[in-house]
């Protein structure tokens, strides 16, 4: 039986003592937020040259904040019986993760940096975000069939392999992915894929609160929109100068481009030529992940175009084809489809920076050409970045499996299929549950009485 | 019949296709956004003095953002059965526009500039958004009366128009409008009802489908909402210095006293002296619309505050008794009501831009004066105010009208009366259509094999 | 009876009119908004050192602005047939409060400055927005038995007592209170309270029409969440430098940190172990309240997940044990549960602040050290905190009163209790009203005709 009195309660205070002793240990403020001897120090913080004021930081992480809370948040509405769950776990998720990711991310900015502090100020906090980002994803995937014990501890997971993943990519091996596409949408999208084959006993596409019902679409909508809008600041909020610029303009551009592609390919896959909502909540956002890789570098107005257009029809023939077959045949199924999302279009992202960067030259560049290949030559650099594909989509699937078998152990409040997509199961909803709900939990009970199951 | 099989998909594609040539061999990224050896012709693109930054610039670009794609998209889903084409067709055009007016609003850019390329930065974009803007009040006066085919027809013929008319007001009269009261609203809303002049059958009030219902008039005010909030950044975005500050100032002060006099009249005009949510929805931003053509320039907040009150009037009286005479005697049918918010306050906002400048003096203005006033006297100006509205009005009509005609060809998607207000139509629903609908359906299958309508 | 043809319309017009009048009197633009002449006077107005500019004030005044009208709007759109009330009652509340509080606040800042006029800028509207918020926490105490005209008179009335109680706090006694844990958030739900246990006949728990449905607890959660979000800029926005950035850490942590506890205590507290909307809507805010008194001092990153802790655990409490108890035994109907969300964590928030100064030193503050607390010793500073907090609450439960039984003549349009949580009374609902208010009112009708209340 889901939903034992007071384990996700005993999680939750336990992780939350633990997070306050460890950032009582570890976390200070930032120089620029913090007390006054720590600002004496800014001049050998400072030593990499520029850094982002905090007002140029400040309107971005907002949006993104948005983007977490809202955007997938309300993204994940679309369910008719789940609504509570969706708003609600991301909410939890999200707040867990902010906590978790600082103390994270932070234990291997002290291994790179050798500080003997966590010096928390903006920036940090929008790195937490990307942690938070990364995991919504994974959580898309899984959507109505995890219990909330089982999603947090997803998340402590997550957020290891995934800054692990950012070690190695980043810091390691100097893959270049300023708007997340590959280790963000990549990495989560798998990461997520993974755990859902392990843990999700559905094999067939068929279930009556799996579907949306006409509000709840419109609900998905408000996600689906602040997804949009904001997703500039995902991709340019780390860069600065005219890279910052530019990553604004490519990502307007490239999304603009795959809504349009997304709503010409939705009608003519229907069968009656009408328009699907799934496609125009979801593809339309695909432009923003292939994107996010070479937000940062030039690869024009109209290759912007390109991108969001390519984007796009990954995405809508991937929610039309390969959903279905993923679910028949290697039996993963997909509640939000993030594989057309974040899976498919994060590789994408990775092959269109893996180009850019290769056309790159001085003459184009000027004095950005330094900043940005610092590393090493463009044609070295451009195999690196799907090298750091491989890398990542890779530590994913591992991890992923590796998670997902945790998951499935009896002890953390595993759903039967029969309590999947229903808010009743862990939500007070002050309602009659629907009479489809009753006659499943009878039938269950009789099952636990019977001894099986 | 409506929704012809890959019709939409064809235009749509097409359209993308050729986007994507044409941004080939125009659009650039500005100076500030891109290449280096741009760059160095940053000191003669800058020869006009000072220029917004990036960081001034981005914050309200997106809230303005945040206004065409969930104020206009949730604005509209006021309609019970129209939610998905509200918000999603509401989506398309956004995106589409975006791409065509950089075009074309670029193409009379190298006109006045001389320049060979389209250079793109943040200000492009928020001039494709105002383009947008515009196609979007237009889109209101024919909502759920249109086809996605018409509707992409719609906005592109009505962005040339919309451009050459901000030209013509703008570059050739010199007509002061930083809002758009005149060259957005104004302009938007007799293009729009002119077209619904020829487009729209219907000539009678009573549609049941026309109606709200509980839940579509709650999501109605999200899109009322952060118009209201983030109209500020609309009608400051392109301003600077200390007219930047002032457009906030007297936008917030006019949208506040229109508020509460909207809240005044609504009640007092029922029948029952109940709130009208069509006043409340719509009425409270016509205080936005009216301080639109004046919002930078010095009307004392106690102006401010009656250009609100006045607006608020003669919105809410327009709703009450000039929209059911503006169908019953001239046929002109205009579902959001875009007459009462956009037309009227529109041509107001002109006029109180008029009377503005005719008593502005430069010891009021300071060294203001020279900045706002360079091109001539300023009792000669605000005859100019006039004119431009007039001009602009009488462009939006002609040009409406014939852009209708086009749109009446019986092969772009043409809809039935009964298909009117009607998700069903163009739109995967996945539940039972209503059983009206269905009836209507059947009648009209009907009529068609008897070779009718 | 309630709803009076033409009461609600002759207040707010007459408000309007006179509003109009007190700005052409009293209100210009300040300095940097405004016209050349009062530029002149900057270096005089500019004594007291910087100041924040434009561009550091506007994106987190806009951030309040939706908190205001789209958070508190949303929060309150729980009630299942209350959601317009909720969402327009808020929007014209916040609207009339724009207007009336930029010349209350005005007037106590002329005589603090010894100024002529009231110079409104960027700032001025900022703490307009603090009182609307004031004021909509007191509107949760009361909604949905309160009439508009008595909720336009509690306003006039409470933005006056605010700032009084602001300008004894502040500028006579020298409380710190960045966030305004105590004379906003504290002085907001004691007021609310007080004005509740005056007019409220309710005097018990059940009344159907008080619960929310599924739908209406989603809208709630659009509410909830961009108050979540955008709290930080609440906090932090009238700060500066440093302890502007600190403001924003803290408010992060402690929001952050008291989500993750509320969802711990929600399902323990439970009968079946399931999570309360009412707490994940509202609980989860009370580290924004909380932490508001201390946002910009060092509390250490530890120190604001702490405070979101005990937040998030004095506001689940109270609204499980408190809240039934307030209303059996003090007849408190509390309809947003204000006293667990505001009422506690404010009160919570002026410890917070004491303890924090008390232990406040040179050596960990640097330079922030004399800007904050230039006034007097910290020990001496700590206690004033609670001092401050129980002149505000003592002025806010005598003014509340007051307030009370004015609104209880019998001219105010008046609630039955059989109306209240009922659109249907004020709002044209275009909508068959539900059975059971037809039957209440039918029953009330004829109690009228007895002669009985």
């Amino acid at each position: 039986m889901s939903n034992t009195r007071g384990k996700e309660t005993a999680v939750l205070l336990l992780a939350q003592v633990i997070f306050i002793v460890l950032f009582g240990l570890f976390v200070d403020y930032g120089y620029d937020a913090g007390p006054g001897h720590v600002q004496l120090e800014k001049q050998d913080l400072n030593e990499s040259g520029k850094e982002l004021t905090f007002e140029q930081l400040y309107p971005m992480y907002q949006d993104v904040h948005v983007m977490m809370l809202i955007g997938f948040g309300f993204l994940m509405t679309f369910l008719k019986r789940h609504g509570f769950g969706s708003v609600g776990f991301n909410f939890l998720l999200t707040c867990y993760i902010i906590e978790w990711s600082t103390l994270v991310n932070g234990w291997f900015g002290m291994i790179t940096t050798n500080k003997s502090k966590i010096e928390l100020n903006l920036e940090g906090l929008l790195n937490a975000d990307f942690a938070v980002a990364t995991v919504l994803i994974s959580f898309g995937a899984v959507l109505g069939v995890a219990s909330p014990v089982q999603l947090v501890l997803m998340a402590t997971l997550e957020v290891v392999f995934y800054n692990i993943s950012l070690y190695i990519g980043v810091e390691v091996l100097g893959v270049l992915d300023i708007g997340g596409s590959i280790f963000i949408h990549a990495f989560g999208a798998y990461f997520g894929l993974s755990v859902a084959r392990i843990l999700c006993r559905k094999t067939q596409a068929e279930n009556e609160k799996e579907d949306s019902d006409y509000h709840s679409d419109i609900f998905a909508m408000i996600g689906t929109l602040f997804l949009w809008i904001y997703w500039p600041s995902f991709n340019a909020g780390p860069a600065m100068d005219n890279e910052r610029h530019r990553a604004v303009i490519n990502t307007v551009l490239s999304l603009s481009a795959c809504t349009v592609t997304t709503f010409a390919l939705s009608s003519v896959l229907n069968k009656d030529a009408k328009l699907n909502m799934v496609h125009i909540q979801n593809a339309t956002l695909a432009g923003g992940v292939a994107m996010g890789a070479s937000a940062d570098l030039i690869v024009y107005p109209f290759g912007a175009l390109l991108v969001g257009t390519t984007a796009a029809t990954v995405s809508t023939l991937g929610f039309h084809f390969l959903q279905p077959i993923l679910l028949a045949k290697l039996k993963v199924h997909d509640t939000c489809g993030v594989h057309n999302l974040h899976g498919m279009p994060g590789v994408l992202g990775a092959i269109v920076s893996a180009i850019a960067i290769r056309i790159a030259n001085v003459e184009t560049y000027g004095n950005s050409f330094e900043k940005l290949f610092s590393e090493r030559p463009v044609d070295s650099q451009a195999g690196f970045q799907i090298v750091g594909v491989a890398v990542a989509v890779s530590i994913a699937m591992v991890s992923g499996c590796l998670t997902g078998l945790l998951l499935k152990l009896p002890f953390w409040d595993n759903l039967t299929t029969e309590e999947y997509y229903e808010d009743e199961v862990f939500w007070d909803c002050q309602e009659e549950p629907p009479a489809g709900y009753e006659a499943a939990k009878t039938k269950e009970q009789e099952t636990i009485l019977l001894g099986g199951e």
